[in-house]
């Protein structure tokens, strides 16, 4: 009856921390996401310690939770997202993703042989340089009700193209540390299966949801179009890691096929108290994987800062250079929003760890990057933003029922 | 970046699971809680095996979020319960409570000692008689909207009683296996601790929020009097487990404290979408733990109809003698709603396997016993209160804001 008091309290304990480290945040002019990472570190293992490392090992309730938060939140910027829209920044958007994954790699790699690494590893380490986290911008952009504008549509995009390559980078890195080669055919393979899986998902099911959405409603329950589009959307988060993606793709390409359906307003307003419950999981979750005392010393947090300077400057450049067609303002804003690694870099560690390529300093000094770029945007972004009112808003035509 | 494929592909089948069985009942003219439940009984190990008993055991992802399932139904049910109207069936409620536990106690132990148990392990073996789950009977009240009923308020306050009672019964029972004597003191202890948590905390926080309900729109999250009551909600869940309670008292009691804000309706709006997520996966991984292998024998199935009929005779008369004084009608209703045994049951089943008090067969018994006391309970919940229509209604005047 009473096994849950030790979860229960987990749960407790993270929800309101994320609840006061946002509100502190937004009292101090700042995104609340800052501070639910913050409000993470601060109750993570190697501050306070009211978070355990095994709670928020992988396949744990907590770890479940934070993915399921994510998860939503990418489903919810979906829904704000028409696939039209994309398509008219889909240029800009392919040439974002694919130069703000060459320049962080390649700025990366030269950096690790510097350092002492074969070109092999040198490789394994560019690698963590490499993958933006979309959750981190998204969450932003929908803190300041940004997401209609046209460099969030690019973001969006290159998001999208970004994780793709990555996928294959790391399918890459990872054959070369095995000494094996690398296989062109098997790699063609994945690239046509997830380039498929996001087309013929994305542009299918949109057009099905605009031909016709009244069978939503049809079911019994009193949230039908709810529970199908939700049912969708998990559905999509797993099937798009079958293809090797991450499960924000597939929530996210989600979300943009319910936002062509007729309930799409309806739906917006019953994901925010979704969102509201779990994405503070995620968020915290995320600060709470920082070690600190694996950086307690001048050498690491030198190595730390250059790490960090080169992985903000490298995504910046490429994104910048990828989108300079809109615009300086706009490509500023751009080259800002990939930025964040968030989760993706600290797998890419995880990974290099057990596999030996990194000692536990090199590992500390990724996350801790991979956070703070996580860290540093959200305020940066909030004011290239603000500053920018009145920008280029993507004019659509409105086609629904 | 592709751990949480398998977790996901559970999540989704569950999710899908239980809209596909609420949605046949529903069509079926039965609640949609029956079928969820049996959606559970179908994936689970003992028929197709797409969820493993590794999934569901205590703490495991699918668990906790079966469990912030079921504690965002009671905080649900609690927010359209308002202190005065439980009061007002205080009384009735109380001898409803006691009563329905005494009946099903000494029954369940008479009938435990004739199959053979001494009588120290026959109090073991009543014990799981006892204890009324709330869930499943909120959750048919919440479906016909007859939480405003006065049977619902009784069953409401009956089943905070109840568990008060359970617990402590249980405490004496697993007391006595360990051939200890029954502390008085302490028993006392327990339950001046676990009364007066749930008399400080339901009295005083309805007051409070009586008295000023503005400051929950203080903060300045979007969402700040929805995350302020989850807050309270999920930490009313943890303290009531530490008192000995289910963590849904807790959850019960934040919902009723929430209900007395002035931002109530809106409140009882946002927290559906959280239901419509969250509560199918308690149903369905309750529905899961039975196991039908135990049962394939017709001696098996003959004891489980003996123990099935007494279980629901014996709470039913419990619950229609202690609230006859509302006319025989109500009575029927409140008898039948105190049925359900769900996980309680469930509970007391595997202290018992545990300690060595029951064999798989009982153990397989109980816990069907307590899934199909869930099950009969909800259709014919429905067919009695559809049938009494224009019942007698609480009249509460509106003293919010």
């Amino acid at each position: 009856m009473h096994h849950a008091s030790e979860i229960l309290f987990t749960l407790f304990v993270v929800f309101v921390a994320a609840q006061i480290g946002g509100e502190i945040a937004q009292r101090l002019k700042l995104p609340g996401v800052v501070g639910e990472i913050t409000a993470g570190c601060a109750i993570g293992p190697s501050l306070l310690g009211w978070i355990t490392p095994e709670q928020i090992a992988t396949g744990t309730p907590l770890d479940v939770l934070a993915e399921i938060g994510v998860i939503l939140l990418l489903f919810a910027v979906g829904l704000e997202t028409r696939l039209e829209d994309l398509k008219k920044v889909g240029k800009v958007a392919f040439v974002v993703g694919v130069v703000g994954v060459l320049v962080p790699f390649g700025m990366g790699s030269v950096w690790a042989h510097g350092n002492g690494f074969d070109w092999d590893r040198s490789l394994f380490v560019a690698a963590a340089f490499v993958a933006t986290s979309a959750g981190i911008t998204a969450r932003v952009l929908q803190e300041l009700s940004a997401l209609q504008r046209i460099e969030s549509k690019v973001i969006l995009g290159a998001a999208v193209i970004d994780d793709i390559l990555a996928m294959l980078l790391l399918g890459v890195v990872v054959s070369l540390q095995g000494g094996g080669s690398i296989d062109a055919t098997h790699l063609l393979v994945v690239l046509a299966g997830a380039v498929g899986f996001i087309a013929v998902i994305g542009w299918g099911g949109a057009r099905v949801m605009r031909w016709n959405s009244a069978w939503l409603d049809k079911p019994l329950g009193p949230h039908s179009p709810l529970m199908i589009v939700l049912a969708l959307c998990l559905g999509l988060a797993w099937l798009s890691t079958r293809f090797g993606l991450a499960a924000i793709i597939g929530a996210f390409l989600a979300g943009m096929i319910a936002s062509e359906t007729r309930q799409q307003h309806t739906l917006e307003k019953q994901t925010q108290p979704l969102l509201a419950l779990l994405t503070p999981f995620f968020f915290v979750v995320t600060g709470s994987k920082v070690d600190l005392h694996e950086l307690a010393s001048a050498e690491a947090l030198w190595m730390l800062a250059v790490v960090t300077a080169i992985a903000i400057v490298s995504k910046f450049i490429g994104g910048w250079l990828g989108s300079l067609s809109l615009g300086r303002r706009s490509a500023t804003i751009i080259g800002f929003g990939m930025v964040p690694r968030g989760e993706v870099g600290i797998v890419v560690a995880t990974l290099g760890l057990a596999a030996g390529v990194f000692d536990n300093r090199i590992y500390a000094i990724i996350v801790a990057m991979s956070l703070l770029t996580a860290m540093v945007t959200p305020p940066v972004l909030a004011w290239l933003l603000k500053r920018k009112t009145g920008g280029k808003q993507i004019e659509v035509p409105d086609v629904r029922g």
